[in-house]
């Protein structure tokens, strides 16, 4: 018994002692604080997150920030920017301030209207287009509706004759001078809206030897069939016209400060030697009074592709029929530029680990009138996002990486407001920026999702909208991407939703294209194949209200919603996420199918380039090596120790500069602020977003070049910079050591 | 008793459970590992390391590297490329690579000799120039001396009178200009070398009309009282001539393939847009022969300035006197330009915690013929270096930081072997590259230390020479910094051993001027108190052999041995200091210097600059806010939690991109590739170290402008840019959030 007990006893202690000396090792283990973050598992956050965004907000906000005019530089803009940033302050965030520039803006004079008139052989004014759009009801006693200009017009009052340049295209103008012949030095065009960027039509039209450019919004490209004009429906009336600036920035900003931060003690260029400034006057007009224009224009009838919806034959002129030849055309424009202050807010959640890497959510404020698509549906929500990431605050949630949320000024006069802030903080930018969001209008359809962005970023948007639900009627339980997916499937050879490129036009732009940082947007979209208009009818009219919104595009504000969560969810994961939800390998199929696509843009001149010695082959072998390079990076990733913080940052780091691996500082040719190499406009249309942009233009130039010789040497070296650039990325991607 | 006894068991118990618990927190606690770096003190690997590198061994580096011609795109030059990868390889580096470029070098012609002529009037040659320099003794049998010549001269065999225009500096052709009415349009000039870079004498050259241009080193500018010619002494016989290239590249690299790497798929321009290539003959020759063309010469005597040291009257032309009037000058240029390979090797250590932080020492291995100073005595101090790194990775040492050892090629010919990598490079660099240390010739003179190098390093610069002997006899237990401190005070103002701002003419220049790396250079010099020669007599002469370093400049190898140190030190210190050795206190206290030196030069002209309100106040006031932000984040960094990676790292990448804030991506006006706003060479002379460059150069430039309210603005808008620069870079050094 004695000794059984002493073994027992034995038994005892040995128990005792190893559990307590387990006991003291697992709390001595778990009590030290360890290197490697915390990860809190963030999908919880995520929830919340998403879920705390509300439609109803949304639709307050909205209401709140369309009720009055806001056009950069106005007082009123400066109000709304005021009440933003208390607003955002009482949301919790860390930080808001509110940052200003002086740049150059563009008013029409107050005393002396801009307008155009058919003038008689004795100079009498026999007919004079619309001074404003008629006011939308309910906003009749609202002052400060700025009429309806050209942005940055030369002023001056050409008179001449009408010769009508169908979209004002490169091709346009071309097919005009070499096919029908038709000199329009001296001239005034008149030119429809649509197809490209309105900056676009004035250069060209400059380039032609106009004197002076109109441009109307045809029924044909803003217009929907069987809808009614506002109020009654979303169309744009006959008296709507578009506003907009007719700048040629190519991403300078500020045209008077191009590189550098418009600030008090900037050095300013004479405004003769400001970027882009159009040197004839501008002036759009709706098509009610194009049709007055269009009426008795002689000439000939030009081909089908040309002509528009309305009851014309779109004769192309010079000038009018032989009945009304005495009568010629005189625009009267009388639109000042001047240096103006703009404001940004700055809104700011510091990162708990990295807070020297930054995450932004960016849009712009201002608005040519009450801005109720563009931008506020927009601005609504990412005010909903900033709201629903300060409650998250308030639950003890904090992003790894520092979020910025930018309320931008004056976009509308050439992205002046987050271009100039974009050159200010470049440095900062370029060491440390993750990712930057667009947030303009929210929603420009009711079909379904529209998302632009750099290929990296393709897997996370399916990711993310497979987790948000569908915003249509009769979708319960349907994921957004299911419901994106079912309405706009990429190609045959891609089963998944689409994804486009981005182009430019929106304040996205100095920090793609210029800093090289990873991009992207959403928005609600019409059916593009069988909506033809751009944009959408009313866009830049005074009949962008918040009724419009609420009444047609989206009763529910659950559209708006659903833009919400994939903005928002794109900043968190962005900032939140351990590993950068970056995907490599989708860059290198992006970069082999644009590679195939402009080696076949090229091969129409297949005996021309055999002439010329001109070969792809240095491309796609560059392409090669970076798809190889990815595919080993991200076999490199799956095997990351994680929990080491130095390890993380080192292939966080690789993924993050990836996108500024594309950036050339020598510029694209003649652009010194587009320097992506994969990535900008076309010359041709600020719209549209090209691959391998140089090679594109290079390409396009050589329809019109007088020495093919020399055009075909610059698309060689073209090819060989495009070689190198991808080259150099994929560099990135391998081990740094 | 019992009651005790059931106490004493009670306080036994907690003992040996608190013990227990304690114990096992405690190992715990201690087992886990830690994700803060085991830093090990790098002190004594330090000592180690200095000390490894040995006089007797540079001394054998240097012998086996100056045994024959190896210009850069010739086969011995290729030979030692490969000896050096071998060498480095055995030396136990963890790998080194062959990395080739074919760039447009520039020979003379093997069957048409250059040369200078005078002709008479039935245009014999009177008198020829020599065509090679007498061969020192013992490399009477060594082939594949090159005669000198000027590199990338073009060819030609211009005739005329000639034109004396001493250094050949902007002022020495206003001043011949406008104070002595002379035109040298369609003349000949002859330029003494010295003062500014032969590049530059070209330019000037080409700017004012010349049609040919002959160099010559005037013993008054390469030749030192006192001392014997070689090989009796270091001096410059009258035979002896210094070859070089006349580019104008300003930081373009290979000129046919200005910004992108000379890869055999890169676009070339063709020849004649080279960057850089003057379009005129140029021809080098010796005091010897230029006494024979300066004697005869007629026209006015110049100002005393303008005299070198031969016995002659130094008259300027044009022409020869009356007796020899119908004496022409002929230059017989037939150099070549082609596009040859040329090799760097390029050595790596992995870095155990931040591979992908890059120190590099880079300097280069090609010489004119045996490279006995330029730059095999850098070349050696490299190879040492490696070889002692080698030695202590054997030992179990790893630094923290990746570090780059490159051998560069073609150096002589327009810095290209450095230039394209850095191209080939430049993403990694940009992102990742801490320092660039730069090694050609380690010694020019015998008296003490010189450094040139970016404010950050300064304090480290100290540091490292407290560390290391004096090499100077006589001077035992005084350390490096004493001697050169004894010998060369910095200012009244500043009781430190002088520091000179970086200039140009070496490798260092893609890596500082155009990426923004902070970089430094290291040598040993010559007294220029009292020796007034530029460089060094024999410079780029056949007679820089291995002897004129073991007889007079360096006999014991101490020195060399000296340089070896600093340039060790500095490597291993900013590859495995924990925290960046860099010091950004001493950077606000330069640019404060540098702002208030060129306000004053602005001064000189005081009337104008209130004519033009130019003022200086914003470069003040940005210089006060990098010299607050500077002072803050060094108050932040003694609150660092060092043993928190994320945290270190953060700050070391603050103090990194520091120097990379000072470049704007626009680059200097007219010249992209110099792109560091606080630090570039003047555009007059490539030499020069001018801090302000822009503000500099538009400062000079209104001497000479037509129109001075234009040429103001430019200084005005050099002003802007300046102090903007310098807001930047302080934005860079507060809280990244």
């Amino acid at each position: 018994m004695r000794k059984e007990s002493r073994w027992i006893r034995w038994i005892k202690w040995i128990v005792i002692v190893t559990v307590l000396f387990v006991l003291g090792f697992c709390i001595g283990w778990f009590a030290k604080p360890s290197n490697t973050q915390n990860h809190t598992d963030s999908s919880h956050y995520l929830k919340d997150f998403l879920e705390e965004m509300k439609a109803d907000k949304i639709r307050e906000h909205l209401r709140k920030f369309t009720q009055l005019p806001h056009l950069a530089g106005t007082e009123q803009n400066l109000k709304y920017a005021e009440q933003i940033m208390k607003e955002w302050q009482m949301f919790g965030i860390d930080s808001v301030e509110m940052v200003p520039y002086d740049v150059l803006l563009s008013y029409p004079n107050e005393s002396q209207p801009n307008y155009i008139s058919i003038v008689d052989h004795l100079g009498n004014e026999v007919f004079n287009t619309s001074l404003a759009e008629p006011v939308p009801q309910g906003y009749e006693d609202i002052s400060n509706i700025v009429p309806p200009y050209s942005a940055f017009s030369a002023k001056g009052q050409p008179e001449g004759d009408l010769v009508y340049v169908n979209y004002g295209r490169t091709e346009d103008f071309s097919q005009l001078q070499r096919e029908m012949g038709i000199n329009v030095t001296g001239k005034i065009v008149i030119v429809r809206y649509g197809k490209i960027f309105r900056g676009n039509k004035v250069k060209n039209a400059v380039l032609a030897g106009a004197k002076g450019i109109i441009m109307f919004s045809d029924p044909a490209d803003y217009w929907a069939d069987g809808i009614q004009p506002y109020p009654d429906g979303w169309n744009l009336p006959g008296r709507g016209v578009q506003r907009g600036n007719v700048l040629n920035l190519n991403g300078a900003g500020d045209p008077l400060t191009p590189g550098y931060p418009a600030k008090e003690y900037t050095y300013r260029v004479s405004p003769e030697d400001g970027v882009g400034l159009p040197n004839i006057p501008v002036h759009p007009i709706g098509f009610h009074d194009a049709f007055r224009l269009l009426n008795n224009m002689g000439g000939e009838i030009p081909p089908n592709n040309w002509k528009g919806a309305l009851n014309v034959s779109y004769r192309i002129g010079p000038g009018f029929t032989d009945e009304f030849k005495s009568q010629k055309v005189r625009m009267n424009i009388h639109t000042n530029n001047q240096v103006t202050r703009i404001y940004n807010v700055i809104g700011k959640i510091r990162g708990a680990q990295e807070p020297d890497r930054y995450v932004i959510l960016g849009g712009h404020r201002d608005a040519w009138v009450f801005g109720g698509i563009d931008p506020m549906s927009g601005a609504a929500v990412v005010h909903e996002t900033v709201r629903s990431a300060g409650r998250l605050l308030s639950t003890g949630w904090r992003p790894r990486r520092t979020i910025i949320f930018a309320s931008w000024d004056a976009e509308e006069f050439g992205l002046l407001g987050s271009t100039e802030w974009a050159e200010d903080n470049a440095r900062l930018l370029q060491e440390r920026a993750v990712a930057y969001i667009n947030a303009d209008s929210a929603i420009e359809g009711m079909y379904t999702l529209r998302v632009d962005c750099t290929p990296s970023l393709h897997t996370l948007v399916y990711d993310i909208t497979k987790q948000i639900p569908s915003p249509e009627g009769g979708e319960e339980g349907v994921s957004l991407y299911e419901s994106w997916h079912k309405r706009d499937n990429w190609t045959n050879d891609r089963d998944a939703p689409r994804i486009s490129k981005l182009g430019s036009g929106s304040d996205f732009e100095a920090y793609f294209i210029r800093l090289g940082i990873a991009s992207g947007r959403a928005r609600y979209t019409k059916n593009t194949k069988t909506e033809r208009y751009s944009s959408y009818p009313v866009y830049h009219s005074v009949y962008e209200t918040f009724e419009i919104v609420e009444k047609f595009y989206d009763p529910s504000f659950k559209r708006l919603q659903a833009v919400a969560q994939v903005r928002g969810a794109l900043i968190f994961l962005l900032a939140d996420s351990q590993l950068l939800p970056l995907d490599v390998n989708e860059y290198a199929d992006s970069l082999r199918k644009y590679a195939q696509s402009i080696a076949q843009l090229a091969q129409k001149n297949l005996v021309e380039m055999e002439m010329y010695k001109v070969s792809f082959d240095s491309l796609f072998s560059a392409v090669e090596n970076f798809t190889v390079a990815a595919r080993d990076f991200h076999e490199r990733l799956q095997t990351l120790n994680k929990a080491d913080p130095l390890q993380l940052r080192i292939m966080n780091d690789q993924l993050m500069y990836l996108e500024r691996a594309f950036i050339d500082p020598l510029g694209l040719p003649g652009r010194p602020f587009y320097r992506h190499v994969i990535f900008a406009p076309s010359s041709h249309n600020k719209y549209a977003g090209e691959s391998f942009p140089g090679i594109y233009d290079a390409l396009f130039d050589i329809q019109n070049s007088a020495d093919p010789a020399k055009a075909w040497e610059e698309v060689k070296r073209q090819i060989s910079i495009a070689a190198f650039t991808v080259h150099a990325a994929a560099m990135t991607l391998t081990p740094p050591a």
